[in-house]
């Protein structure tokens, strides 16, 4: 299991761009620089209060554009799948290493599948 | 390249979601049921100015969304990508028919990248 802030840094790296560009600042101060909430408080003339809920907002509407595109989700079959596609083709690479002709192309298949996790 | 109403159903397709529920049900009349502005102004009890307005804005919405997020862009070159390497694998299964043991890998490779495209 992800922790709580594991959690919140992949929400933010699937949805920050929707946030309002102000949100979205106090949000990646706080998660990403660990800036304090009375820190960014003070930066932002606002009241360590008003971060707090600002930040909370934020994670709510993070988790909210997941709970309707479920990016994350789909992405990490995706990338299970790959995964497994990926050793499925090492093997077979390794047990046909003598022909040369297929281990070319299957070395081709298996970057292909690899450039989909980028 | 596609023609405009195409471009706004892919738009609705990725992110109709995110549109509050009474602009995504007038967006879906709109261009899906293909009832006209001032149909939908009767049903709603709304001007067709308004409509056509809600019609715009949600539109733009969508626009915005894909600029930000680009879920549209990656799935064009992830459905390329799939097909190319699809084809490749196909190609291998004809050349190699005889090898019944590779020819099942093949198979088994080929089933698992058709499913990232679904």
């Amino acid at each position: 299991m992800l922790d709580n802030i594991s959690q919140i840094n992949i929400l933010y790296d699937f949805y920050g761009e929707l946030l309002p560009p102000r949100q979205k600042e106090i949000f990646r101060l706080y998660y990403e620089d660990n800036l304090s909430l009375a820190e960014i408080a003070e930066e932002y003339g606002l009241t360590r209060q008003g971060v707090h809920e600002t930040v909370k907002r934020s994670e709510k509407k993070l988790r909210d554009y997941e709970s309707k595109l479920k990016l994350i989700n789909r992405s990490q079959w995706e990338e299970e799948t790959i995964d497994r596609l990926r050793k499925t083709v090492e093997d077979m690479i390794r047990e046909r290493e003598a022909d040369s002709q297929l281990v070319s192309k299957l070395r081709q298949i298996k970057d292909g599948i690899v450039s989909l996790n980028q």
